[in-house]
């Protein structure tokens, strides 16, 4: 994986709705808008960046899996699977590079259910409430890190 | 408040200490060091930056109320107090601008009681894990998020 | 969306084995008797019904994605997904029409993690217990609602 | 018991109060006004129905003894009973017919000493927060109920 | 309170239906039985006895206060009153003589809720699960406890 | 309901005992010379007092029914229903005007169970632990956020 | 089995110790004083009793296996051992006769974790709190309940 | 301390801020305006008051700790510490006069983690949402015990 | 189904990486030699065996129902799907023939949530920790279990 | 221990019973035709064997105990103890071989106190549910972790 | 008891075995270890001491009582029981003189079983996690006391 | 820090106020009369100590960072910040000495707050309830433990 740092971008079910419904909660943006933002953020620091969405976690799994040795970072947002899927984080802790989880809303201000993640404890890290700037901020946090190191 | 974004960092309890011990847990930076790198990364968006750091509740909580109209956005790493201060949440709740939650370690990876923090849900978003650089993707989570309003 | 009430009935996982086991808990009818009996009491009211049924959250959550903007109700019975898939209550939370959860047995006299339903709180209303009397009595709620209102 | 079938519909505390207080919550109409349209729909069946209101426990259980043998099915709202009541819930219990437990509004949505019911477990099933609709699908899964069977 | 021991037997919500429902359960006496066995029992003794029965909590809690001064002890059985009625155990508490509570069925064999009695802690002792049996025996209890005293 | 401030004091369970057991804990007081106190405040303040106590849930719950638009405060001292009764809540937060809950022993100071209230969310203020003069603080409490108002 | 009924008497661990400390809470009567009431309230009914004690849990369960085959009845009072023991609560669910559980004190009066008994739930009733009594009135209960029978 | 009575008044964390954020909360006074308040009405019962307020709950320790002997009450608002300082109850329970717990909001209606208060169990009483009559109650409460005693 | 026994093993999300990643928990073989070694031990029992893995829940309850009355057991290693899947559980419960849960590590060594299985409850029996062995004990058993019926 | 793998079965309260009370849970194999069935079973691979079964936890302890260094893996059915000895457990932490934990019932389908085992952590593995196939199944999960290493 | 005070050393199950396994836990020095040095602590300060230690709970209860009379102080090591036996607590209870708990390894560093123990309320004091250091501690704990007294 | 060893003793809130109030919780002994004791065993020892105490966590913790470096051992008696204080933990985590910790009362008899400690966990060991000899015992623990070493 000698050359540029790759970046895998893992959306989960409901992601692709955004923009269209509960802006008040999840901001204007739709999905497609919040991409072309951070490829724009990943062309600055010289990443390469893929992308997908899912409603099915088992489509979610086999893009991780295949991730696998062709991705240094994943960029997750688990959306709903976060609070129940331990299939997921077990395919994220298999992942050997680094995780970072992102969330557009401040679950910590929502539902007494959405404050607990299974991903959190096998992350580098996480970054939650700032809306499509969750994911720009995460791929600055990146391009820290890898620095620092 | 016209003019440049300006941003007061507020640091609690032992992060004087940075760098100096368990590095394995906080990372080799001191405190000084990272006050310099968000300098600069605030120098880069054209913010002003104050910085503090207390052992004190009370000298946190006052510093706090006094920034009450002097600046936009607070990035406070409670430290220790993030899990068991409510004077230190209700004075960033009285805070007219918004509330940026940092913390150098993953939280959600350590003892259950670091688990809980009774800032995130007054606080617009939070970032844990990535040592210093949480520190300056919060402040590129200000940046964007401002661009986006 | 004008003319005749559109109403979705969406069935979970495990739906399509009925009537061939355990009857003393979900009744003997198979899911196609009682597809045949919602569909004649819906006739009387002059409603229009669609039916699907899948043992895949995502595909439910595809379905439910899709009928935004399609339908003015949706009828849904979860099944083990009520208590577990934070995605299918968010997929039924986007969408603009209003939602009835039935269910063929009384959930709350089976095991205790069938107690608590995830659906519940985001829909109008909830009609456990009757069989396939469940369903009958969802659409005749519907008709007293449209009317009262 | 030949003959009728005989519904006796019992009201627990405060819902003589409804469509005077707090219509968001219970609806606009009156206890009597719903008491109508549940005979017109027994009526429909071909049920005799008898009413009953208290905000006294022990008459509400006076009354549930008494019925023991005259009615086929009891339909009980609760209220604020339904969350606390033992006795309550042992009178339902020795009931030699069916219950079928109904609620106005979604408790699910409400506080979470509402989201209990000591009566759900020993009923039929249950109906909740279709307003006075939530008493008209009580009746009609009462007649498919008996259709099945 | 010179001469004879008096005793004041105090039975809660549903017991007029005993013997009529449940016998499994409950046993196949009716109330009047109980209280003929009851009373032959404390003639044995040369105690005299009182006996109610009410489903009204404040029915129960009227006999109680009435009581005190005029009884030496109260034997309760507050059925689904036990487990739920702070104003029952309240006016035993305030009963100068001593109390002896009994059940029919064991409690700690039943549904989890029937598991706690507010009453016990403030009782001399307990008889659960002997039927009929159980009064006898705390007229036993009685006895002996004075015999010892 | 122009002219006087009007006041309904509610008075629950075993409150009628007073004075005749147990002064360690709620006082020396009867409950007659509580209402004398409070009548003698409430003439100082120019304020109408009605008076009552029930043993009955049911008859409390009556008292505030009708006491709505008759009354602008209710003053409920709910005894041991305080921490048991929805129903009783439920009839308070009915009530048009605005409700103070009092308590003659510090209930935070008893019992496990005698810790939580039903009442208090929906009251404007609680007092509680001062004997008789939590009664004649309430009144102050009235006068006092009358004239603020 | 013909003849006599015939009663094992078990007593746990530090009842060797009653009347020798803590009278407060166990009363004054040593355990040999106990024996000779309950052999003569035994002989009253025309019963044959054994009695035994043992500070170790194995020997109390080796004499309650010896004992099935042998016993009608098994009288037990498990000390601290009634709240710990699964062993000893599988010994006397194994035993084919049936249980009677006794203790001396009120355990629901005292810590927390003796309001938990293994034992209750597979015995036939249980009686608690009047010291020496509760053997007797057990006695009582098991000529009670062979007379019901 | 023969003479007057002396009272000393302790505000917690953040009440300096009152009257200049939230005042939907907590009222539109400012505490300068609340202690005039108070001043007038301790006069009007020949009361002594002294009223200090801190961010530091060392200083409020300290400052009880020196009034130890110097007053008779102390009104002890603890804010946000309140629900977290055992070292405050403890300098509260050193205190040989008596206490009063005031708040301004109806903390029970507030977030979970305000309804337990360290602070209610060694006090003589409490007096919540009143907003600044919540003191003057206080004081009230203060002369009517003092009568009474 | 007479002839040879008829086996269907079931493997959950993520099982398909055996043996490339986290060795240390879950052994260095991969899926398929541990299908190997499970076929040759099939063969000398002369049980047929067939062998499945997925990443999702909807094909793993697919390949169940479609199993139903093909097969005489299924050994199921639910993976993450474990401790969340209720859907998964209400297949096997539907399934004709018995089930044995089987774990490669000790799940009750590992995280929390891990130690709580949806499976075992409807499973004939579970064995966990062995690695590849987990799965050789399972045919054992149900050999043994085949020989002793 | 050069020479034949030596297996040390440790058998605790109670299972001297076997096959003489409650077949339908337990099985109605004697523990003697248990012991020989696992004999015949370690020939077959060439293991030594030695068993034991006591009441006692004392001995079951001093068994353990004496057994360090003697054998290469204790197989132990704790029975009642698996649940509530701290001390045994510490004794098989201190075995210098492995552990495997067996039982003949499916403890998760019992009463909720046999959910929790104290020897699973510290074991290699748990075999549960299969009557005395556990047993053979754990001399199998043996032989194959030995070929496997 | 005149004289020299008289020491009474309990120690639990498995402590026979300290410096033989796990001395990263309990250090290396044996039980014989301890004791000597015991011995020599207990001469400086002109002690009496005897010394025991079982797997038995049975022989440690027996032990005890024993001491009743003869020793003024019990040093007890209850090791895996002190987590577990109310009967051991119950043994300390009855014992006249005072109670000195020990433990080698810090407890509350351990697994959350351990963190609890039944002992400590009813001893005078605790010494957790020096090693053999714990015991001399106990015995200069005794003769500062002791002096104090 | 060759040459003697060095301890800092710290003392959190209210340890000022000792000898006092409440004697019969925390002894006769004032702070200075312990410090005495104190000294003159670590002269016995040939050890240097320092003393302190602040009612400030602040000034706690700020004293404890200085130590770090200059001494080799805490004994700290966080008294009310022991059970609510991550920021004095924390403090005491990062010292590179060790720590003990020291409590005069039993904290396990009292209050169920009191029961949890945040430091212990972090310590090398506790000692509790031996009033001033909690101290003394301190530093025998402190000379016997560097002796093994």
């Amino acid at each position: 994986m000698a050359g540029k740092t790759k970046i895998l971008v893992v959306n989960g079910p409901n992601l692709n709705m955004l923009g269209m419904r509960e802006p008040e909660t999840y901001g204007a943006l739709t999905l497609d808008a919040i991409e072309a933002k951070c490829r724009a953020q990943c062309d600055r620091h010289g990443f390469e960046m893929s992308w997908m969405q899912s409603n099915s976690e088992a489509v979610l799994i086999d893009t991780i899996q295949k991730g696998c040795g062709q991705y240094d970072w994943i960029i997750v947002n688990g959306a709903g699977l976060t609070h129940t899927s331990v299939a997921l984080r077990d395919a994220l802790a298999l992942f050997p590079g680094q995780v970072v989880e992102v969330h557009l809303s401040n679950i910590h201000a929502r539902e007494t259910f959405r404050h607990t993640s299974l991903i959190t404890a096998i992350a580098k890290g996480a970054i939650i409430g700032f809306g499509a700037a969750s994911y720009i901020a995460a791929i600055t946090a990146i391009a820290e890190t890898q620095e620092e190191a």
